[in-house]
């Protein structure tokens, strides 16, 4: 194959041009670009007979495709050629005298002062830079139409609505079909479904948009994951602290984010005329408990943690479930350290987060060392030499761990450079997950500093860390990564036992207790629905664990056990179930 | 005795204002009552010879006393009565032709077409209504000038500032004594203080007043207790839920919050105009996660409970330490169950109450039935049938745990009627702690309700429930009440282990890992501060155990262990203080 995956994307979109205007006279063609997974196509279709537009929909998918195959199986045997061919400015618009888009696009490049080019491809000619695949590398099953969907002439509201028909384009039909097993697989996953599906977490219209509210499952996995952090973090000599939601204006204003962000933040004016802001991060408030007592060498490090919501005055138009919300909750750390502690307080974190990452079976963890664009030093608080020195720090630590890092230009925190971690998760999609960044910058602006051995005031650093960032969103990527399959530690309900029938409730509620004096989450059902029912409640609900309780089973003393993930385990005495089950929760699987 | 102690405490005021009369000619006496500890005064102080005030200051106190003292003693002689006389409009005015103060009152006095009276005691005549005490009952010994402080003319701003002098007064020497040692003793206890010294929170003169940030140790202590509540709810059934602390404006329209509390809420107004509020309290958010599915009576109660901070905007001049913020942390629950469980649920938080309330000493709580007002109806939600109902539910609970309950007319919540529990400290003062409170009316406005067993819908009932209320206020109470000396399980460091010399250190901090394996929280002073400091600072930090080890110690295989509140325990193995100290933390002493 000599064409690249873009070239191929790309002739596609020009052969659903030459398609559409074959089944649409009339129909103006705009601008097709390949993109992701594909290519799409602008077009403006004439009104039909009612009045309304006669644009295709979902129905005529097949036609059109249909019709580009046609095609297609004509370029190929004439073995035709994306043919260049530079044209007159008068040339050009001759030829798409009819079309206004493409005329405002032939003004545009003369204007540049850049040569106008077409490309001829059997007997459709378009308007087009060049870019384009040998015919062979076109595949007639390698290609889809997805759907269509309005989109502004330009992407400016207001200008006229156009009709983007999108199309899948992939090298064989194997990628293709890979592809589209994803995305069902990740519609299957979607976290929203699964949540409702579940019931952790709900949306109520009276409280808004992007403010999830967390049901008694919802808060106990939450719960659960915030212990996890808190009991590595513990280890490390990490401590608790608690602050408010909100702060006067001048907080943000010596730490810079009043001027930096001030669109996202939630702005507050009190009955006095007072302004406050609803926290959008934590290091600020953080600050102002270390400053609140002289530290000697001999404190050092101070290491605060809190798991706390902060709120981001996002636009309406972008919320989305978990991913893109108004409020999260941060499980935030704060290191204070002195520059020699760097580095052994950074690899305490990236420890952790190793650990916790690899428990949910993320093991290919990617790092990006995220530095300041120097070119947009304006972005930035402090000076290149600050931000010099920090780099460096982070250079040698990286050399250090023998991590081979890709480099994140201009993608640092605006108050300095940061280690991210990327995952990747079981639909194969990669992610930003933790971070760890180095900060000298506050600690300037708000005075922080210790007495050093010599008697001397120290400027000290500040490192910011997050394992899970948003317990929202690593919520929303644990769902998905795991499609609600959640490990035995964290589902809300570890087991659950179904009696066959009405002789085997009172063992059912037995087994019950049995099992919860031993700190197993379970739903011991002696309710009046049925065996069966009971049993599917167990897999729609996702439940690790089901066990099933008949006459045959208190016969023999034993119960009878399934796994949701490794299916059916068979009989077993209730003892070593308790057993097993627990040394599973133990062991964080 | 024949006079009442405020007939005394009014009587004091003019015996000052007779003593200020000879000591500070041209002074102008204005109004003096009797007030909760004594009396005051207001004067208007002529302008000295540098044209500043020659009002009296604390180092005048004396010389005040002692011409009250001559004064009192020569009206004691005389066996003086409080005369009364009538005097004319006219009279009076002559009377006072120099104090525009009084002149002001009797027009009042006039205008009402009351009868201006005067009341003389010796050579003091002053404006008066009467109510005074018999002279012998005015004990030389059993008043104290106090303080002085500003003060307008009749407590408005626009007026002149008088200098209003107070003092203590009571029947006897021994009274007045025990009132002045609990004063001195609740300013050592004060949280402010205390909070300070012990390092528990902070302020940040950046995030505000009002908005206390946490410290490690304040942290600690805050998630004990916190933890402690959920222990015995959890053993009930409760489970806990996560609600974020801003929402539309359209739950609390919907819950009559927004037209009640408006003034009291932060408001918030996005980026595209929408109005959200920060939120004051927890219930409406909770009946969304009720009212997200449909509920069978299977499913009844729902116990939600979660600690979380609300936010009120109040007046920054009424922001006191822990006492009164602008945010606080609620350990709050909601309870959603039939009407038919009202009684099992509220004794189960009666229960939790007075089991928490006991652990710390607090034995002597009342009760309170906190009910409507029926002549101010306006001022709740829902009728007067709703009312008699939740109050008559109450009512019945009430008598069959045999609790003679304080009456509570008008100091119901606007929702509905509450049970609210009276707590006395260790200094005598009585405060409101917990409060359980019944609910019909959000129910209904949200249409919370359940399928009963006949398949019909029936509307559900709320119990608002919060064990501490505030944890702030909850802390506030606790450190006065205890002094700061906290009970071992919620000390922030339970033990200190101070190590005579550098000999000892060793072994110091094999104990320090001994204890800490136990789980305790243990300093074990290794520094090269001296053992004297070392013993000082666990006294300062009123750590509840030091563990002392020195040579002899160490020769003997013992430790030398001190407690804060038993004094010198003496020499025991450090196996038996770590089992005795474990057990008194499982024990919560």
């Amino acid at each position: 194959m000599t064409s690249s995956i873009e070239q191929i994307r790309h002739s596609f979109a020009h052969l659903l041009a030459a398609a559409i205007g074959e089944l649409y006279p009339g129909a103006k063609n705009t601008i097709g670009p390949a993109i992701e997974n594909g290519f799409y196509y602008d077009f403006e279709f004439p009104a039909g007979k009612d009045g309304k537009s006669a644009a295709p929909s979902d129905k005529d998918f097949v036609a059109i495709e249909k019709a580009m195959r046609k095609i297609l199986a004509d370029w190929q045997k004439k073995s035709v050629k994306f043919e260049e061919t530079v044209a007159s400015p008068a040339e050009a618009k001759k030829r798409f005298a009819d079309n206004p888009y493409k005329l405002e696009l032939i003004d545009d490049i003369i204007k540049k002062g850049e040569e106008v080019t077409l490309y001829q491809s059997g007997d459709f000619i378009d308007l087009c830079r060049g870019g384009h695949a040998d015919v062979a590398d076109m595949k007639a099953d390698a290609f889809k139409i997805d759907r269509v969907a309005g989109a502004y002439w330009r992407g400016d509201e207001k200008n006229t609505m156009l009709t983007r028909i999108y199309g899948l384009a992939f090298s064989s039909k194997a990628e293709l079909e890979a592809y589209e097993k994803q995305i069902e697989e990740a519609k299957k996953r979607d976290h929203k479904k699964l949540g409702r599906e579940l019931g952790l977490f709900v949306f109520s219209d009276l409280v808004g948009a992007g403010l999830p509210l967390w049901t008694p499952k919802g808060t106990m996995i939450r719960n659960l994951l915030d212990e996890y952090v808190w009991s590595m973090r513990r280890e490390h000599g990490y401590e608790r602290v608690t602050i408010p939601h909100i702060t006067k204006k001048a907080l943000y204003e010596t730490s810079g984010h009043w001027k930096k962000y001030a669109d996202d933040l939630f702005k507050i004016k009190s009955r006095e005329g007072h302004e406050y802001a609803l926290k959008p991060m934590n290091c600020p408030h953080h600050t102002q408990i270390f400053a609140s007592e002289p530290r000697s060498y001999r404190d050092m490090p101070q290491r605060y943690c809190e798991t706390t919501a902060v709120y981001r005055d996002e636009q309406s138009g972008e919320l989305s479930g978990l991913s893109r919300v108004l409020g999260f909750s941060q499980d935030d750390a704060h290191v204070f350290c002195r520059e020699n502690q760097l580095e052994q307080e950074i690899f305490i974190i990236w420890d952790i987060i190793d650990r916790f990452y690899k428990t949910f079976g993320f093991d290919d963890i990617q790092v990006r060392f995220s530095r300041h664009d120097p070119t947009q030093i304006e972005k930035y608080l402090g000076t290149e030499d600050v931000w010099k020195k920090a780099e460096s720090a982070i250079r040698s630590l990286l050399e250090k761990r023998g991590v081979a890092a890709i480099d994140g230009l201009g993608e640092a925190a605006f108050y300095g450079p940061k280690i991210d971690f990327i995952a990747r998760d079981s639909l194969g999609r990669t992610l930003q997950v933790a971070t760890i960044q180095l900060d000298f910058n506050m600690p300037e602006r708000f005075g922080l500093e210790c007495t050093n051995e010599k008697g001397l005031k120290e400027q000290i650093v500040m490192i910011h860390c997050a394992i899970m960032g948003s317990i929202e969103r690593f919520m929303a990527t644990l769902l998905e990564h795991t499609g609600g399959n959640l490990p035995l530690w964290l589902a809300p309900i570890q087991v659950k036992i179904a009696p066959v029938r009405e002789s085997n409730h009172e063992r059912a509620r037995e087994l019950g207790t049995l099992l919860a004096q031993a700190g197993l989450r379970v739903d011991a059902d002696t309710s009046d629905t049925g065996f069966g029912k009971k049993v599917r409640e167990a897999k729609d609900q996702k439940i690790p664990y089901t066990i099933v309780i008949g006459d045959k089973d208190m016969e023999k003393g034993v119960v009878t056990l399934e796994s949701r993930d490794r299916g059916k385990i068979g009989e077993m005495k209730a003892e070593d179930v308790v057993d097993m089950l627990v040394k599973e929760v133990e062991d964080k699987k």
